[in-house]
């Protein structure tokens, strides 16, 4: 009867709703609890006394859109066409869905790695689609043999998602040269690239989808401000394409929502005059480095974090119990709430990890490492 | 190769762009162009200072949520389970998008009205269905007969849209009559009900689908703020369904967008507290009272109005070019735009009709009205 007879409450509900039951202390879903910048609430409380309340056009409000433009060619020297290729989503997740909808069909088939965030598979069932989960590495880079070996004449779509969630992995240049020899042979193949946490990564940098050029004309690149202004609320995000895949993306999103909120769009214009988003990576650098440290005398076993603002940890020496238990019983007996892993896998594959989100205060990293530590 | 070969630029993109581009005054894309209730815009230059800028829950910000609910008793003395049976959308276009993806499978037929606005097909076409377009009478009431042949064993969805955009009809009690005779045959088809100008209605009130028993268990309701607060921009609307149905709609939106813009469901739940909806009706009767006797001596024809914020005129003593034809040189010789009543045809029908947004502030009423009697 249902079209996705799978789905149930996304993790991120379950233990956020959890989390505020049980007043415990919320490094579960991904969003940040320090105020947001000074400047851009200004703005927004400026701008509120405007004439900004009506419809945007349906791509987006075209000075924002020339800002994201100049933003795309500051940070990767990567020029696009805001009125072709460029569109203004309710978010990330619009993002996706919307390219998915509007460019797999029936019985195509789209390569989702494993594991990956949760909002991939869905859209994909939607279109009477198949997902084609491919197993990373355990260190969690790509396994381009096993990639290769999933794709066939089948495939529309491969996503990917650099930075990655949960793991805090990056691709590498080595990873780029796999995906270029992947390509080559199979050209009907688009890539879908969720770079989300684009901003957010530390001692290695971010190697956009944009700096690419055999990517150019086949890949939609996705992103978000929530993540890159502290602003996860606001739900305003970006779809870059090349014109012959955006004039069908924008098919979807006129039908779908048609356009998105004005005000934060008209705020995030202004506000990117201002901001330096290079300075990102140093600032959850340091959260992520105080995490861990916080965390050192802990029995948590910590796991390499290149990039978004999510620590892995293994709980391996502490309990036996499979990763959900595990987190309802962290949250119930230590008020601390975080991500069981298992549910980023396609089968649920219980390792004992739990992702811990770091873009908290001081104080509330603090707060929860002391607890944690008396595991 | 498109899986929307037949979209084109929305026409209220298309007509708005080029009201823009020849300074026209824009009396086709609906939305209001006088300022925002200050009480309004005072609480989101308030909140954006405060705590309201990350994730709201899935289904949406709770508090809101609550009142949402108090407003449908209100208004409609309707009881909901705002936790079951409501959902905050980015717009009513998600609500009405999210609905029919949830909804329709494939091969189901979708019964939808002609005319109608333009974002009730493609979704149906995404999920591989059929909407079966059914012609309006002469008057633009519903044909119920026709209705009644065009059902099927495979019709899934009806979707009504009341008050009517763009004939600005209402649904009588009649209508209900009809309608609850054809359900009882046809015991698997679900209505939407699109009503986003529910509190936008004249001599006569609106009935709601909330008022009918026949319709609880199987009615998808979707609503705006964006009409009812002159706030369009802000895309938040609210889709309300029985629980079963509700369930596999929340499935979809948990994908498609995950929550909505946080800051503007803060601001809407506090004005919920001070304002009153059953003023809207008088305020636009006012406005279409003031539009229509400014256009008494011009040589348009006015159709009645019942509700919404558009009046459409009849051109057809004036000029003999296709309306499409006409909206053209309307705003490159008459400095007017208006949207060309064929587009919401399937059939593209011309009957030398346009369709006027009085959603303006009187300056602009008269000024248009001014350059229309001239023709
Ligand atoms: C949209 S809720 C999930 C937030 C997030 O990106 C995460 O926690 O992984
Ligand atoms: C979303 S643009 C169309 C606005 C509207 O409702 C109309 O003009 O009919």
């Amino acid at each position: 009867m249902s079209k996705l007879p799978n789905v149930t409450t996304s993790i991120f509900t379950v233990m956020s709703k959890m989390a505020a039951e049980y007043n415990a202390i919320n490094l579960s879903q991904g969003f940040p609890n320090f105020p947001v910048d000074e400047r851009l609430t200004d703005i927004l409380a400026r701008l509120s006394k405007e004439n900004v309340h009506q419809y945007t056009p349906m791509a987006g409000y075209p000075p924002l859109m020339n800002k994201i433009a100049r933003l795309t060619f500051d940070s990767y020297k990567r020029i696009i066409n805001p009125e072709l290729e460029l569109l203004v989503t309710a978010g990330a997740t619009q993002g996706i869905f919307t390219t998915i909808l509007a460019l797999v069909k029936e019985k195509d088939e789209v390569i989702i790695l494993d594991p990956s965030y949760d909002s991939y598979e869905s859209p994909v069932l939607l279109c009477n689609a198949k997902p084609v989960r491919v197993a990373l590495n355990d260190d969690y880079t790509p396994n381009w043999d096993r990639i290769e070996k999933a794709c066939s004449a089948k495939t529309k779509l491969m996503i990917i998602n650099n930075p990655h969630n949960p793991t805090g992995k990056i691709l590498t240049e080595n990873d780029f040269i796999q995906l270029k020899n992947l390509l080559e042979k199979y050209p009907d193949i688009t890539i879908l690239s969720d770079e989300v946490y684009e901003y957010i990564t530390f001692e290695e940098k971010h190697i956009s989808a944009h700096t690419k050029d055999f990517l150019l004309d086949r890949c939609v690149m996705v992103s978000s401000f929530g993540k890159s202004f502290h602003i996860t609320g606001w739900k305003i995000g970006y779809t870059i394409a090349p014109e012959h895949l955006m004039k069908e993306i924008k098919k979807v999103h006129q039908f779908l929502v048609f356009s998105v909120n004005s005000i934060s769009q008209f705020a995030i214009n202004e506000y990117l005059d201002i901001v330096d988003v290079n300075l990102l990576g140093k600032f959850y650098q340091e959260k992520r480095d105080y995490f861990q440290k916080l965390l050192q005398n802990s029995r948590f076993e910590l796991k390499p974090c290149e990039g978004t603002y999510f620590q892995v940890a293994s709980y391996a020496t502490i309990s036996n119990e499979d990763d959900v238990t595990f987190c309802k019983n962290l949250i119930i007996d230590h008020g601390v709430a975080a991500i069981p892993i298992s549910t980023f896998y396609s089968d649920h594959k219980d390792q004992k990890l739990i992702r811990f989100c770091f873009a908290k205060d001081d104080f509330t990293l603090e707060s929860a490492s002391e607890k944690l530590c008396q595991i």
